[in-house]
């Protein structure tokens, strides 16, 4: 059994790692952690937990936790992750980061973006950016996993293969996301109280979201050419998912494609990939049929008026964008197999 | 393994049958059986089952389901299940039947409150009432079991300790319920479109829902007298989840009862009821809590001013109300864990 | 024109009355009071007022703002009120106060359910309490008007006829309340915070909610006698809107009426009232039929076979349950005809 | 007084019309035409209409209406109105046409995107399309108006000025829609069933859906070359309200332009529009600031590293994007200040 333990564990994305974990046949739930309320038991702070989580929550300091567990997720808020990890710690004990503070490989990009102080930069380059799809055998290696953002995944995943292949224009992209409030957290804000955001749609951060310069580190990456993207998100009123429509122009080499093309491009990239679900032509994700799961589901339609792909992403942010998608990555570094403890039907309704 | 075969798979219940059954360890689910997707496969109709399902939908008749497989799930509208059973189905297979046609012991009730005609008044007395924790001994023996209404499983399992202890006056019953939408199925209708119920709640069948003389019957049969109740089911802007507000008198003897005594109560009754959840004093079931599980949450306050019991009891319409106990009740006939398959954390956010 | 003052403008009650008094033709509204957003114009606070109030939130004192308007709104956290009115403010203006402050005839009642001292206790029994339809004469007459709370109209007014009437049994009054959720305020608090109350329901406050005293208050009034209700309020995820649904006994005597008489009793009471609209026989009152107006639809089944009425009443919380009422109030205060400003058709979708 | 008539009353563009013409001081509406409610009243359709409305729905043909009322509004499916409008018509009463029939003035483009014939392409150039803000001159002047799609009103007005002033890239243009769900109809419907839709988004009809030649028409007119453009239309949980999120790419030319200057060019084309609000920098629109009235808000965001604008429309799909729209071209049909009866400030919650 894999002991485990979770620093930041009563926020939304907290919370469903446990609920994950707990049901995970390979890992023994034994730490929890939380600033807010310290002494409390888990299922006082969540009810859905009764029968199933008494452990109280800690105040216990992550060195002290990386001597009792094999491996530790961090929930946090941002700069907060990267005071604590050292290399001493990742000496003792595996580390899954949910929080930003070591996805951007690039102190200054961090700093430019996040307007806080990296304080452990000597770790960027040994932290692994945690797209399971993209980098597992890295992540076997590494002790240490930045788990990616819940929009980056739902952008990345359906970019890579166009990109990969060249037959689009590495200028043109534009990402529109959409995400449930569950996204912006447990911490309370008038943005995210009921009345305000319930029966309405708006924008925010736009061509400023922290998430961007992610998306275009990695796609970068991919392209071997330095990649900048539009972004947008949008608050939705639902609880969970994230729907991503994205854009791109068709490479002037590859206009006349066609989407049997396309889509063999996606099936090719992706067959081996349990928990991308490629849609049938004419079918599109709606993230209704991912919710409570670490599905990606990608879909498209190749506009020959405008030359255009409009790709379509929907994941549950909770699982394949946060939580679901770290236990993937604890799978991967454990080498157990990928799908357990996160192989669960969408439920619907 | 169990062999097991659906008719009525793709309306909103039979479909999260499906999603309990294949992930139960002792279940194959074999045949799907639908009126309205003939030869469609299981995930065209649900996207959310892709990967997972794609058996394909027939019209396959009950006799020939029956030589097929150890039990089958009829998740039927009224009316049809009662044509469709035999005592010669019944011998070659087990019936659990979600919809309503077995439910009341009285054909005269039945008809009375339904409009139809029931076409098997023989078989009333033989079908057992699957209230899982009142009926368990009973429900091992019998191959025919009616699964209880998702309105009257959580008005009933609140009330019963109380009328068995007798401390209520049980002409004083009265049970307030609001019900998700998906409670009233997915075929078509204006008071499901999203704009007639969405930022709205309304009362309907005011003192005619036929979840009614279901539990007056079970009430009736507990206390050994009879029973009448006023029942009032309203619409909820939301998906899933069911809560009673449940408003006793206090029989003239048990007046100076104290909380800390019915608390006493409700946990000598189900101390050993795994899906029966009693909640802290001070504390009160959502639907939230219990979503997506076959978690039965019980509060209640003394109301010490006018001498009633306010109980509270949430489940989840889905699950406990229909799928969920439906497969408790195959883990009692087939002898299994009663927890096999169902024992899920709900889901939250 | 009458000069009009908000003092709390910007909560959900306080923006409302800013709505609807800019677009009363008689109103003049000159000052606003906000703590929270000194200095800062009112459309900046809400943004659906651009093109409409950019008057600045300040903080003038009540005994400054009583001498440049005809009428002063309060709407006030409770325990506020009763320190600013004073005879010599009621002595320059007249005081609508939307809060809790007067609308408790007793001292006592209210300090023990507020838990807080009281600070005009001289001023309750000139407070006139502002149900419009039961208290049209003296509140013509009072410089002082409590306007009620949201629940307590919305189980008031069906409550009425049939109280006066002595056909039901005093003793065995239940309201079930539902609201939504801008009852709650804006002012953050986990249990509003958009992830925790969306696809679910509670009940809180259960036999204890504050409405309760304000409610037998006014029903024993009307009988005559000491009344005691059972009074359970939900949440209910939507914007607008309560649903009351009240449970009644028949009087012994009683028993026999028909649904037909019962009619005619709330068509005799409410024929002239304007806002008070009596559903056909068969049909109920949703939220939805009155949202963004002044209505209170009232409908009601008789249970023959428990001898109870249902009645279900839904109001628009914010105005029959809060600013509409008060400016109904006004238009009586400043002989104006009632439905002044208010006769707005309820808006669906 | 105006008489006025409309055809297709009781869909909800229909209704709203009904409810903005019912409060318009200069309108006498007359008569209601619904082929699925004949011999109905108005207020037994909808419920909210107690009080105000209690005209029977009659199945009147078009040539009668015309006798007696001064203006027809149609709120009809595609392919109806084109049959029922004729000169003969347009010599007795003035046409609003809510419908698409009017909209394209190629009848070819019509019948390529519609699926079906058109019955009288000779009305087509007489047809203005009722876009009140670009076309108030031609809209006095013509019996017959084409009133705008709801997404097509919510894609040009934030385009149009930058269209005009040459300062984007005419090829790159993008507009990702997001609709709440009453933009679907009352027509009964699985992808706008309550639990099909609610707590999920998705998007639909991509590069096919048929407001797009209505969109690349008028931008194409205003430009004076021809234009095409991406359209995506998302569904949201929510009643009512489109926000556009629309991206175009800076002409080289334009390239460092600031967010201030292109904020003047919107003051400059829209000073003298009320119901357009350009939002301040760095405040972008959201429906809920918008419900209810026939306001259209616009903000933008300068992206400096990628020379993108995105623009952010946000209005009322029933209001300005349809019915309030139909009135607001009355108003300058009969020479009445264009305001009248649809000057009201968003309701909010």
């Amino acid at each position: 059994m894999i002991n485990a333990g979770i620093i930041g564990s009563t926020g939304y994305a907290g919370s469903e790692l446990v609920r994950i974990l707990l049901q995970h046949p390979s890992v023994n739930l034994k730490l929890l952690n939380s600033r807010s309320y310290i002494g409390k038991n888990f299922n006082a702070v969540y009810d859905n937990f009764n029968n199933f989580c008494d452990i109280e929550c800690s105040d216990l300091k992550i060195e002290d936790m990386a001597n009792e567990v094999d491996v530790i997720f961090l929930a946090l808020p941002h700069g907060i992750a990267s005071k604590q990890v050292t290399q001493d710690i990742l000496s003792k004990t595996k580390i899954i980061d949910i929080g930003a503070d070591f996805r951007l490989k690039s102190q200054e990009i961090y700093e430019s973006w996040y307007k806080t102080k990296h304080h452990s930069p000597e770790l960027l380059n040994q932290a692994v950016y945690g797209l399971s799809e993209w980098k597992r055998e890295e992540i076997k290696k590494s002790p240490l996993i930045a788990n990616p953002g819940c929009y980056t995944t739902c952008s990345l995943l359906p970019l890579y293969p166009l990109m990969k292949e060249n037959i689009i224009d590495k200028n043109s992209i534009i990402i529109d996301a959409k995400s449930g409030v569950s996204g912006a957290g447990r911490a309370l804000n008038l943005g995210t109280h009921f009345i305000e955001c319930n029966d309405s749609i708006k924008a925010y951060k736009i061509a400023s979201h922290r998430h961007t310069p992610e998306i275009e580190q990695q796609l970068s990456e991919v392209s071997g050419q330095q990649i900048q993207v539009s972004f947008t998100p949008h608050l939705i009123p639902m609880n969970r998912g994230i729907l991503a429509t994205c854009y791109v122009n068709l490479e002037q080499d590859s206009i006349g494609i066609s989407e049997e093309e396309i889509k063999q491009i996606y099936e090719t990239y992706y067959k081996d990939e349990y928990f991308i679900r490629i849609m049938n032509q004419g079918v599109y994700p709606e993230t209704r049929w991912v919710k409570n799961s670490n599905f990606c589901d990608i879909g498209f339609k190749l506009d020959e008026r405008t030359n255009r792909i409009v790709i379509i992403c929907a994941i549950d942010n909770m699982v394949k964008g946060a939580a679901g998608q770290a236990v993937q990555n604890l799978n991967i570094m454990f080498d157990i197999d990928e799908k357990t403890g996160i192989n669960y039907i969408p439920t619907f309704p």
